[in-house]
């Protein structure tokens, strides 16, 4: 039943009901695929994700999972369509190849889920590298930003089913924006979309259509983000993360409210 | 920065801003902590949760993944707390003890993610029971059923960030509910809460407060459930699964209105 989509998003038939009435008609619905994502031709991982910006996915799931140090650790990527879904597949430097293989031949036996490749307790809680950026947002631009955010979800619009990160430049506006029906993979889209373009994520703010919970403060460390902004609440773990890590964390932002739940210091 | 947590929630401090006003305050939010599945002493899975129902959880995702055929091939389930999270620590009959096994030695080297230790595009599309209960559903129940499923989410009025899972019987009302961080432990919660009051899935409808992504249709085609109502919309691919395997899919389930996608035949 699995098969290979190539658009993010298909018009399906469906029965409207309201009350007593029943009315055919059509839906624009989100399409998912499996992803996977593999380093000379050994698996790492597999989602499943909407099949749009997948260059961007792989590019920024390497860089958010710590997987490469840098974009140029990355030496060819390709998105190869399968029976069963689409491979987007990535050679990386003799150096990250040890590595990976490596943790590859740590982890065999048991299996991860749901946090990346994750098989024990003890590794869940990840080391993450402090983030100094001196960046600050001011208060007036944190609705306006979240306003912008709404309004480019072109996909969202369409199917009310994926969910959306945005790169806000302060002073400048939204720059970035990427979608998907996971919040993980949205975020390492627009990971990905930023290093693509040269873009540091450390001059900005991450803003998200989603709650937080601890592996998106974990994503936003690894690529040094000192600003993230969310529609909805944090965990606790979360917020002891992005404490720790010094992360500000704005979360339940919407209209002119919003709460800030870690280093205040750098919203103006 | 990961430490074992045994509540539901905590309140936390933040400041709240409004506009140009900023008050220092509480709020609670939701925890989260890492869960590791254990079978044999082997770690299957490990996965953020809110450290409730936790056997249900076990059992749940046991049943829901096929791990096992019934709960009476779990011998033993205990709940241990450890410095890093919380272990569901199962041991399992010989039989499923064996399955289990070759199911790791086979998967062992490449990792899987997101979709619980698959580690292959082929596996993402896996064979699934048709589900063939006829249980139906009154349309004039639909609304009632999420009004009770919302006005039952004690955790989520609280902290604004968790899902629910509930379990519908027609003419009789919500019968049961679980709350979860993440949307997928929610419907395993549920599942294993089922199995072990002896309730068939097959007798009701599964409510969810979520998007109906692939996973939640699979997880419901393994415990037969005929009917899946939900509050947001659904991914193309799930209404294709739903559709082979006999699930009658419900979504966008919001006051007297809702879209039915796949065998309205159950909705009378």
């Amino acid at each position: 039943m699995q098969e290979t989509a190539s658009r993010p998003s298909l018009v399906l038939p469906r029965l409207a009901r309201q009350g007593d009435q029943a009315e055919p008609g059509f839906r624009a619905v989100a399409e998912e695929t499996a992803v996977a994502l593999t380093y000379g031709r050994s698996t790492h991982a597999v989602m499943m994700a909407s099949p749009i910006a997948l260059e961007d996915l792989g590019l920024g799931f390497s860089l958010t999972e710590g997987l490469i140090g840098s974009p140029a650790e990355i030496i060819s990527l390709g998105i190869v369509p399968r029976p069963a879904g689409i491979e987007v597949q990535m050679e990386v430097a003799e150096a990250c190849a040890s590595a990976l293989a490596r943790r590859r031949r740590r982890l065999a036996g048991p299996l991860g889920c749901g946090l990346c490749g994750i098989e024990s307790l003890e590794e869940a809680g990840r080391d993450l590298p402090s983030v100094t950026a001196g960046t600050t947002l001011p208060h007036t631009e944190i609705g306006a930003a979240m306003e912008a955010l709404s309004a480019a979800q072109a996909l969202h619009r369409e199917t009310r089913a994926v969910h959306a990160a945005g790169f806000w430049q302060p002073g400048q506006g939204l720059a970035l924006l990427r979608e998907d029906v996971g919040r993980h993979n949205a975020l390492d889209k627009l990971a990905g979309a930023l290093a693509r373009q040269g873009r540091s994520a450390g001059a900005g703010a991450l803003l998200l259509t989603s709650r937080v919970s601890v592996e998106m403060v974990q994503k936003a460390a690894m690529i040094g983000a000192p600003l993230l902004v969310a529609v909805s609440a944090p965990t606790a773990l979360a917020v002891r993360v992005a404490e720790g890590c010094g992360i500000t964390l704005i979360a339940l932002a919407r209209g002119k409210a919003c709460e800030i739940f870690t280093h205040p210091n750098r919203v103006c």
